[in-house]
């Protein structure tokens, strides 16, 4: 051995800002206002609660299940249980009992942290989750007279409360589990990805790349995105080990409030799915001159693909950079990523060509390997024409689903990822679709991402969704569903003739029908399963079949 | 198993730039201009080298040497052995003959790539160097004509001529070696350093952070610290996994061919020893105007510590941040950094403020630990006062040297460094001394480093350099040796005058001694060994025991 083999442990890198910046603030929003702590009682917080999680018996590899909202103390749960060595199991609080009783038996939690406001919905489960031994209840304003029947409930200050502030952090395996998250599953029951110590600290070191999203000790971040998906799209690890200032919106997701708490609060740098940032356009343009947000730089956009029009909305109105990440709970998350300028030999094009590129998924992150394969597993040219099966690889890429190994998702150490996409001759990943969600007309593809992105490009559309119908011709057909924009009809023909100026005349829609609103899955993406079913409920025939 | 376990290996991420930008270039100065070559043309050349050399019998673990300046067949090299398992042991061309000989034996070097321009060097060691079989000769303009008695000499354009462009990396263990580097040992034999593929895969994501040297895609990278030290810093590996365009000076070292290659090249982030930077400035100030500098943006500052005043220069009069680094060999080598912004909080700083930081080796990269202790091995207080001795671990901290593993320079997992400093509540490293720099005096320790960059800011000074004296009374005393800026003569009082506006009285040099120059080591830095040498051999004695 000639270099140290120090494992690659989260608690080796969590420590390290609130030492660098033991006075940076973890700011969380509440029903009063903000509540504010710095990171060095952060960090103190973090050793007391594993030290009372140890106390109420929690061992290494035991499951300790969150149901929160992003906030200190979900925060806290982050760093306690990565330093302890006890596995976070983070819960989605938008999940139905149904998935919810299922996941917390599957992975056996021993103890729930859980917010008092989300009491209620745990509430449902009482009985059906035997492994549960005992809830803690983080209580923030307005929910102090809490009460549950669940098992053994205490008070998250009262269980942390006089414990010392430093746990001396074991040193176990770097591929000991660290976190386990299960995906919303589109069919069967959902899936747990189990990430690993050195998983996490290798998608760390990624994050906070120069060429990743930037991310700097100078920066204050506000992740959007919950801390219940892919962990947080691994932003709370990376802003622990920097010394980031942290905004956390809790359960204040309105675009009203997001837009004040970055305003007020600085923030430099967020993170959410289009709908967020669709909604905070939509604020802004209702609002003039009313949200300050000039000292927003930059936006990282996941969980689906941002239309080109919203990255340059953004651009053009609040020069604010819209980065497009790509991923899924399977890839940790972040797997590839586009920015306006990612090459030196693009720092002279055009802004319309630098906005061209990111409109694509983006270029893959260093230690992954990604390829697009045909049916049969062979690798397709990268052309920027030919359309294939997406597989990943790497130390941050999922091989297994959780007590559940699913072979069939996975192909020879690669992840078959469930989206069909190109590769350009740039080497940027572009994504077609969901394989699940193409549509099959005649033997060739559309994708309805294409169609979406170019639908809601209109002034008067607001939202666009494209699902297949079937044919008994062409196997498939694509039809869209649009929200208007408020006060605006949306005219069938003029969205087919805008579709023409950039589609084949066999690629648009059959039909065009305006909607209130389009269902969205608990990951706040466009849940074309749900509107496909409504869809059928309704008896919906393709206008040459009526 | 949850997440791949992919192993770190370097081949992993080394085709990358050359992947996403294959038209950048490689620029090697030649004594015709410069030599360009793609990144493509780089990887493919790198693949074929890696052919040629197994099929010159070079098997994984096989150590092969370069005795080379910085240019594109250096990096071929480094990318080759890398990705084929082969160990690169990088030749210091400053090495005397004697310690030459010895690395070369001790390492059993099978093959050395080596600069037709320093072939005489090699020359001498005919018949001394048994283990290497073959040499391989890369020629640049002006050297066409070689020849040498060395074994089996080959031109490197022959050798590599009509091999295969891809090259199957093949998955070896992440622990296996990857480089191997001689430290200039100032006592006894050189020790060498072998780096190995998990710890400089680590390194190298750690460089490429934003809160790091922030190297990006979109940087020019020249580094001007040799491919001989310390693996170039680690810069060649992380500019390939980018994609950086690089610049590499190759023999032409004087800071008039850098200055022109910097500005005509556009580079915007450059490395090198303080005494390059003091070169550089000396030129810019007797040429004003000539030197177009103004691509440059950044430049990073190791091996010993830049003077503040320097750091300001910089600043002032080219809008450059230098970065501050601080490592050695045994540290692959970043261990901590300063830069003039690192945390939110300093954002608020006055631009003095902030140049006092940066005047500090540094912030803890994340992954490594690094406290200071006294010669008892406990800890001592972060307090910006106490001095003791700096040890470090972690991912790319050596663990033993190779085939010599001097158990004395470790201590419980951490390397003993051999430099002494003080922590201060900010965490920053700030380094005293080399241990055997020191002056020790009446039992107090007096830094050579604060005295010599406190005389340096003086405008008569260009260079100074302190070192101890025996004395009967005090143990040592200290003696600055001052080198003087063009056509002045520098006083011995004012020095002293000026030395106590900042240190107390016992602290002022007994003598200052004006030179021509001051010996510098084969890595650039002041070579006290021989300062204190000479000093000998002249019989100089201190003013009082004359």
């Amino acid at each position: 051995m000639a270099m140290q083999h120090s494992p690659l442990l989260m608690s080796r890198i969590l420590d390290r800002g609130a030492r660098l910046s033991p006075n940076e603030e973890i700011v969380t929003a509440t029903a009063e206002g903000v509540r504010r702590q710095t990171l060095r009682e952060t960090r103190n917080r973090a050793h007391q609660l594993a030290h009372a999680l140890k106390a109420a018996g929690i061992r290494e590899g035991d499951r300790v299940g969150t149901f929160m909202w992003n906030g200190s103390r979900h925060l806290e749960a982050y760093h306690a249980t990565a330093g302890m060595g006890a596995v976070l199991h983070t819960l989605n609080v938008r999940l139905s009992d149904k998935d919810l009783e299922y996941i917390i038996n599957h992975a056996s939690d021993r103890l729930i942290i859980v917010d008092a406001d989300q009491l209620p919905q745990l509430e449902a489960l009482v009985g059906r989750i035997p492994s549960v031994e005992r809830v803690i209840v983080a209580t923030e304003p307005g929910f102090e007279g809490w009460s549950t029947t669940l098992p053994n409930p205490v008070d998250y200050e009262a269980f942390i409360a006089g414990q010392p502030t430093t746990y001396d952090w074991p040193e176990i395996d770097e591929n000991s589990a660290l976190g386990l998250c299960y995906t919303s599953g589109t069919t069967g029951n959902p899936k747990g990805v189990e990430y690993e110590h050195r998983s996490q600290y290798l998608h760390t070191m990624a994050q906070a790349m120069t060429d990743s999203m930037g991310l700097s000790a100078t920066d204050t971040l506000c992740g959007i995105v919950p801390m219940f998906h892919a962990m947080g799209w691994g932003l709370p690890w990376t802003a622990l080990m920097l010394g980031c200032k942290q905004v956390m919106p809790h359960r204040f997701m309105g675009v009203e409030r997001l837009a004040e708490l970055i305003a007020s609060e600085g923030v430099t740098v967020s993170a959410g799915v289009p709908t967020i940032w669709q909604g905070i356009k939509g604020l802004v343009e209702a609002n003039p001159g009313k949200y300050d947000l000039s000292s927003l730089s930059r936006v990282t956009c996941g969980g689906s693909a941002p239309p080109p029009s919203l990255i340059r909305w953004y651009w053009d109105t609040l020069g604010v950079e819209m980065i497009q990440g790509w991923g899924m709970t399977e890839t940790s998350p972040l797997a590839t990523l586009s920015r306006r300028v990612m090459k030196r030999s693009q720092l002279k094009l055009s802004e319309d060509d630098q906005f061209r590129n990111v409109a694509k998924a983006g270029l893959l992150m260093p230690g992954l390997e990604l390829d697009i394969f045909d049916d049969n597993f062979n690798r397709l040219p990268h052309d920027g024409e030919t359309v294939g099966e997406i597989l990943v690889r790497g130390p941050w890429i999922c091989s297994e689903y959780y007590h559940n190994p699913q072979p069939e998702k996975f192909h020879d150490g690669w992840l078959i990822t469930g989206d069909v996409g190109k590769i350009d001759a740039d080497e940027y990943l572009i994504i077609s679709d969901r394989s699940k969600d193409l549509v099959k007309s005649g033997g060739e593809w559309i994708s309805s991402v294409d169609l979406e992105n170019h639908i809601v490009a209109m002034p008067e559309v607001a939202q666009a969704c494209v699902v297949a119908q079937p044919h008994p011709k062409w196997d498939e057909r694509p039809v869209a569903l649009v929200v208007a924009a408020p006060g605006v009809t949306v005219d069938k023909d003029k969205v087919l003739a805008h579709c023409a100026t950039a589609f084949a005349r066999w690629q648009l829609p059959d039909d065009v029908l305006q909607v209130e609103s389009i269902p969205l899955t608990s990951t706040g993406k466009m849940d074309k399963k749900v509107v496909r079913a409504n869809l059928e409920n309704q008896g919906y025939r393709l206008p040459d079949l009526r």
